[in-house]
């Protein structure tokens, strides 16, 4: 154990340099000047000790049920390097100061991760070149990052086989089956099972808003493209969320409290959920837009007196997509790879026509992952720098 | 087509005899004197004819934006069998009486398919045959009927093999893959990676509270038990909820506002998520619960000044938990498995000691499914008994 937590690296780039002992919190004076406060029964509860913290999984083995309500410890010592804190059964918690400084809590974190975008702002998504992603870290951080910010992104010059998509989102994680597979198609077929492998378009939506869990992450791959149209367009929903909550609150609020009902249609399945078109969490920030219209199914859960309101609001929400304000539009090239937040951003297409007396001649190949996954390889990837940068300075 | 919408089977059990156009729905009589209102938007967006619906989908293919707002039928007539309603554009949608009478809308939907459960109202989570329920459609349908309605089941006589909880989650749907891996083993190591594969016991929890999505069913199949101590138990988190609710309002809804901080510790991945301990619905049902002590990271996501809240809505919580009011106990014996709602249920168990100078004969071992793939199983199963009823009734 380095003393802390979990198995992260916490360069120590401020001394505490003093410790208050307050009623209800423990004030620390950081080399820099800034004063942070930490709670008491928080202090406990992060103990790091062997007694606390199992050595060899680095998670905790105490509970706060182990203990009184309300610890106050008996004396806290700032020595440079750390914060000692004593507690009056004679327990020592000794909180390194590279840990305590990145779990300060004092003061509220600083800006979002994400960018919203629309069309003024982003006239295409951001790109990267896939060999390079797929074969250098940095580079994979660089497209991960801009995948987080911006929740779409473009990958050029990926190799046009059937596999490379599975091999794209191995970069990141885990990938999610579905009842379509691990991997599938999207094409035009003589016997569609859903409207997605038809020549139609596809109005803005996201995959699989049937779910519980809708994927969080999607990847759709273009291996051939000899239709004509098809165009590709991209849309934020979270960006169109915020412009229905300025400009039609009461539409915002009906789409957030009115559970909307959503089925595939499929002779080997029936996957259906109710939930809103847009959630927030409990922190009042949009989290999840769910849309696409072939895979709505009758409203019966909305309450009778609110039918004509979700009607109205679902219509405001879609209006707005169809705004070009929103939308960016491209054509997806043999070798271009979408990856994008599939609980953020809407997709649609427009019609294609396959040459003449042809099928699937406007091949995508597709996959899921989650948002969880990208979140734990971008931090695997910062901890691999740290490790990295502490070595360096040793 | 069989003028419905999707794949389903409508027995007409009544039929439709008056429809009434007014100003805002159309009301149709059925035959057993029950009156339903269907608004004029939800009837013409469900219009469920071939130009409307993609005859092999059966997805929409119409969208509202199509039309204008507020659309009004120039009639409406009930056929028995049908309800006709004719559009001013000469659109004509026929909507078939069995379709029409499982979703109207008009009354609130019955009682929740859930029953919450305590150690005075369930001795033992309710117990099925695993051999039956590997064969069996109609066991199969028993079980998860089960599983749905009270969130926590038992199957004995499971056999002992590696693939066995693979080949039972199978009979429910996708087993979801994580970074533990597809199957996995809980035993104690000598040089373990979490908690769980230690001989320490382990404080109520669901699996995975680090992840944006916890899984919403586990597994857990007994393949060996040699050891002393391990008794397994479980705890109707929504129950818990529930009673928190009542006796202490502020910190049921302290713990449904307030972000808690999940982290796994992990040499190789870093999942971590920020949530409320009790997460309720746009309804205001409570849909989840999200619990692991050494799966707790620091709590820096919540406001300065609701930290102390935070902390005593935290412990009263686990103090229920620890109430017997709450938990069922028993002993897992080789053979039997535990599937259970992850979301929901608390899961525990006692510490254990191997026989001596060995290690791993306490094996459990399990695998990830969601609650989407249960409630899908169970609808193909009710869809299969409905096309065998409407077969044996031509």
């Amino acid at each position: 154990m380095d003393g802390t937590g979990d198995f992260d690296h916490y360069p120590i780039s401020e001394q505490i340099v003093g410790a208050q002992l307050g009623d209800r919190w423990v004030s620390a004076a950081w080399s820099d000047g800034l004063i942070s406060r930490f709670h008491h029964v928080w202090l406990r509860d992060n103990c790091p000790c062997a007694a606390c913290v199992h050595q060899g999984t680095r998670e905790q083995t105490f509970e706060l049920l182990d203990i009184p309500p309300d610890p106050m410890p008996s004396s806290a010592q700032a020595t440079g390097n750390a914060l000692v804190v004593t507690w009056p059964d004679g327990h020592v918690s000794v909180f390194h100061a590279g840990w305590l400084r990145a779990h300060g809590y004092d003061t509220p974190s600083a800006a979002s991760a994400r960018t919203l975008w629309d069309a003024s702002t982003l006239a295409a998504p951001p790109a990267f070149d896939g060999p390079a992603v797929l074969a250098d870290d940095g580079a994979l951080y660089e497209w991960l990052i801009a995948l987080r910010t911006y929740g779409a992104t473009l990958l050029h010059h990926v190799p046009c086989t059937d596999s490379a998509v599975g091999d794209v989102a191995s970069r990141i994680g885990i990938v999610r089956e579905t009842n379509f597979g691990v991997l599938w198609d999207v094409w035009s077929e003589p016997d569609p099972v859903t409207n997605a492998n038809t020549s139609l378009p596809l109005p803005p939506h996201v995959d699989l808003p049937t779910r519980e869990y809708q994927p969080g992450l999607q990847l759709l791959h273009c291996v051939e493209n000899e239709a004509s149209g098809g165009l590709s367009i991209l849309i934020d929903g979270f960006r169109v969320a915020a412009a229905l909550r300025e400009r039609h609150p009461e539409h915002f609020a009906t789409l957030t409290t009115v559970g909307w009902n959503w089925a595939n249609r499929s002779k080997t399945t029936d996957y259906r959920w109710t939930a809103p078109l847009i959630v927030t969490d409990h922190t009042g920030e949009v989290v999840e837009v769910r849309a696409g219209n072939w895979l709505r199914a009758p409203l019966v859960d909305a309450p009778f007196d609110q039918v004509e309101a979700a009607y109205a609001a679902y219509r405001a929400f879609f209006a707005l997509t169809y705004e070009p304000e929103f939308a960016v539009t491209f054509r997806l090239e043999p070798g271009d790879l979408m990856a994008f937040d599939n609980r953020r951003i809407l997709h649609a297409r427009g019609a294609f026509t396959d040459p003449p007396g042809e099928h699937r001649r406007r091949h995508l190949r597709g996959c899921y992952t989650e948002r969880d996954e990208l979140h734990s390889r971008i931090r695997m990837l910062e901890r691999a720098r740290r490790a990295s940068a502490a070595h360096a300075n040793l």
